[in-house]
């Protein structure tokens, strides 16, 4: 069973060498010295290695059960909650006045990273919660906020987002599920959610469901749809709860991974449910937390990577096969560790390069929002905005990707349960297809994102990339491996805009057919810019003096490795890109 | 539950119109006709649709169980493993000496992949008894032959191949499992095995074990190791069964994927053995059958890869979600089916122009095998040991990845293991790892195959693609978009191999950091071939005249999106390989 660390150090780096937070005019970030986001992190890490690490490998194994219409977690799972409840965790960014501690929300991003690394399934309980939270602050009336909030910062009750049916997904405007309005101002709800995480559960008192449905008069497609709260127990004027509500579980469904998080199909039979915000103005209201509950799914992506690349870089210390092939490195024993060998040195970097360069993609969106919700700072609302499918579908991608390599150093030891390696693939697995398939955040990126108030926050992040070489044109260790593969990739990142511009109007399939590549093509620059940022704050700190010179220089190495070895990949999507329509078009749909 | 066709339109196009069979001179091939290879793939189509495809996901849901120790297989599995053995399929394309029908090897790949596509976790226990007699028929005694292999060809019997151990995988030489010579000539067995696929099951009446293990006087590492035949029952000299042996499954590992395949750990206490070839020479007598075991390893990469490609092409057929870019496709219904979009048609050309080049490649190997066996032809023997880690590792890497695609195209659905992509995704997991992990098969070629005969199949390899430019050069249809592509993605793999000659002496960690990347470099070149070639028999099909336009025309299209989209990879990782050592080793082991 793999053990898990918090990587303090790597999170303290970003917070306070490259994004200098304490320094920041960001309200509440000057608050946050190195002690205290240091404290903070080793106390979520203490929670997440002693306490959730532990179940994330027989939560996977025992899953979920639905019996006599309860459900019920995994052995562990409720004394587990309790811990994170009492520990105050998830009110750790959302506001005091309903129970928070309102610090950035950077800094939830941080914890919920090592939470998410420690035990994925178990953390979405909490997730989720979080995202039904966001959506009534953002729309609730103050009585809706004042009955349901308190409760869900303090998670005596969760939260769910009830959006896909069966017979949609992406397509909401196809939604059946009806709310029928009744005299006392409240909705008859009626349809059947699937795939609906932590949709029922023995971990909390109350559930709050936030459900998409159709009230009459709003029209075809998704002008209709309207958003509801729907508790699985109704609440009283005095806050205590009342009758069952007409919701319920109606099967747990069985999955690749995340097993211990309930997946529910959820039957609405007339429940009682209550408009959040205006009527027919549903699909906004369910998309404002959007940006963040898709970074959200993003940190899934790298943080399971992270916890796969710990365990993958134990194991690859520990066994012992075959010789180096530059002469024995362990002669005393009968075999040399699985690290001296390149290829395996290799995985591992890829991972590594991979994890950190994410981990600071993450936490710049994560500031990012904090700038935008905090500051009403309209560049960072857009920037965040561009960058949130890129978030999502490219490091969901990576992510996977990284945790099958993690899987690979095992070997065969890696395909039975036994090590725990299945695990974070299955797990990780999904994060590329819920809020959003990739293939939707590549659309949402090419047909929405980059033409977004005239392009302007796509040149922004052009002429940052342009900003940050020019700066350190003359500094000599960046000068060695990080300014020229970054302006190389960004340049392919240009011409690719450029070839949607000239191709997309008169031939919409151009743009479409190459939106994947986008996708990825910005992420590896948008890494590549990380890695050039979190290489120059190294330097700086080695030019400073600095106690620990070999943190920084692996920074350095990593760094190097990501520019040399990923960033070509931006060449590849360029050209795949500048292919454009046809290939991908050519064959009718029947010649298939 | 996903369907399955056997794709014999495609599987008679590659024998016929690209490798000609029926007009080669490889003993046994001109009585392949279209007639005689369509009526043996429709009936193993047959086969594997009505029978073997209905017990995929019961058998991955069922798994296998030990009670008692005994070994029971999925419900369903023993009628079908006897209507596999009375349709004498596993004899197809062995001696008929010992009862099996004599055909070509690369009919017996034909076949082959219809029963992996239909039921990968099934059909290894038939693979693994191919394995088994291909070992014995190699270097087994005239009795050992007589005793075992009628019964073998048959599949009254099966066979294990049993060599790793729980401290040793790739490293063989520190296997400890150990064989005592007897006074009666036999050896005692006595040693732990594990991840032996099909170790024990109620399919046949007996299981004979090839092990691996060291008998005294054999010294050190991989030298001390022999081959030996080790029955569960002892067989009589009358051939009827005798005594139980002492070996047996020790427990059923849990594993990702391919439960309905019994993955045994083996114990030998003391266990009758009978020494297979000469003492100490086991090494070599065991991966005696490499090139085919390896291969067909590959043929599973891509063969799962096709029954999860036409399970997603019939869900983005099926599946209505959103409207065309262009204009309503299905203006009727309420939406357009999911293969109007863009991004989706990409991720079914992904998969369609891998699985039908990978399986080109896995035939083109077949008869290089059959050449090699049937003709001694020694020009072909060095090829397919070259091409053999290419077809293993960039085959199963792919394959995997082609999965991945499809499952991507359910959305939710895909991950829910009700639709039966998720059991694609883990099956194919395997073959990336088993028979030589796809590391070791990079080494394999960087190591040892690229330099073997002082290099020589690796300039013919070269050669074929430039005589084929050669040779085309004045091709209409192949000037546009076959040749150039194929020319720059050679000259990039001859690059990579010069870097590593120019590298590799002085720097071996140059040649073996860029391994996984040189192995890819080269599918990638290979598959491009495969395409060309197919692309040329297609044109000529079309100017012979044919009533299949449609067929040959979808080809063409299909290997233009290969050599469009895919083979600029090849750049990337010669971009990577050309990086060097440096990156991949510049941390040491105490940095990670």
């Amino acid at each position: 069973m793999p053990a898990y660390t918090a990587p303090t150090k790597d999170i303290q780096f970003l917070l306070h060498d490259v994004l200098k937070i304490s320094e920041s005019s960001v309200a509440g970030f000057a608050d946050l010295d190195r002690d205290t986001t240091g404290a903070i992190i080793d106390e979520a890490g203490k929670l997440a290695s002693d306490v959730l690490a532990p179940l994330n490998a027989t939560g996977d194994a025992e899953g979920c059960r639905l019996e006599n219409g309860v459900v019920s977690t995994p052995t562990g799972f409720k004394e587990a909650f309790a811990a994170m409840k009492d520990g105050g965790w998830n009110g750790l960014d959302l506001p005091e006045e309903f129970g928070g501690q309102g610090l950035p929300y950077l800094m939830g991003t941080a914890v919920g990273e090592v939470f998410v690394s420690a035990n994925m399934a178990f953390n979405m309980y909490q997730g989720l919660t979080h995202g039904a939270i966001g959506a009534i602050l953002a729309h609730g009336s103050d009585q809706q906020k004042a009955t349901y909030l308190p409760k869900m910062v303090s998670l005596d009750w969760t939260g769910t987002m009830n959006l896909t049916e069966p017979h949609c997904g992406t397509d909401l405007g196809l939604i059946r599920t009806k709310a029928e309005p009744q005299a006392d101002g409240s909705y008859k709800i009626t349809g059947q959610k699937i795939f609906i995480s932590a949709g029922d559960h023995d971990l909390a008192e109350n559930i709050i469901h936030l459900v998409l449905a159709k009230a009459p008069g709003g029209g075809e497609g998704t002008r209709g749809i309207s958003l509801f709260i729907v508790p699985k127990f109704l609440v009283k004027d005095d806050g205590s709860l009342g009758a069952r509500n007409a919701v319920a579980p109606g099967k747990i469904e069985e999955k690749m991974g995340i097993h211990g998080n309930a997946t529910c199909v959820m039957n609405y039979d007339g429940a009682t449910g209550y408009l959040v915000g205006e009527l027919h103005k549903g699909m906004r209201n369910m998309f404002t937390m959007m940006n963040e509950a898709r970074l959200g799914v993003g940190l899934q992506g790298y943080a399971v990577a992270e916890a796969a690349y710990q365990a993958s870089l134990a194991y690859a210390k520990d066994r012992l096969q075959g010789r180096a092939v530059t002469g024995a490195a362990n002669p005393e024993g009968p075999a040399d560790p699985l690290i001296v060998h390149p290829d395996i040195r290799r995985a591992l970097m890829d991972q590594k390069s991979f994890v950190e360069g994410a981990r600071a993609l993450t936490y710049w969106g994560a500031e990012l929002i904090d700038r935008s919700h905090r500051q009403g700072d309209a560049a960072a609302d857009g920037m965040i905005s561009l960058l949130t499918p890129v978030i999502k579908g490219f490091l969901t991608d990576k992510g996977f990707d990284s945790t099958v390599q993690a899987q690979q150093i095992f070997g065969g030891h890696g395909y039975i349960e036994e090590w725990g390696m299945s695990q974070f693939v299955r797990d990780a697995r999904i994060a590329m297809i819920y809020e959003g398939a990739n293939g939707v955040q590549a659309l949402d990126l090419v047909g929405r994102k980059l033409a977004l108030d005239g392009g302007k926050h796509f040149m922004a992040f052009l002429d940052m990339v342009k900003g940050f070489l020019k700066e350190n044109a003359d500094h000599e260790g960046m000068q060695q491996g990080f300014l020229e593969p970054l302006k190389t990739a960004s340049k392919n990142l240009q011409a690719a805009a450029m070839f949607f511009m000239q191709n997309g109007m008169k031939t919409p399939n151009a743009a479409l057919a190459g939106s994947t590549d986008f996708l990825h093509l910005f992420g590896h620059v948008a890494l590549g810019l990380m890695w050039a940022k979190m290489a120059r704050a190294s330097f700086d700190a080695l030019a400073a003096g600095t106690a620990d010179e070999g943190f920084y220089r692996t920074k350095i190495a990593t760094g190097r490795y990501y520019m040399a070895r990923q960033l070509p990949a931006a060449a590849l999507h360029l050209a795949r890109i500048e292919s454009g329509a046809e290939p991908v078009m050519a064959l009718p749909a029947e010649a298939f």
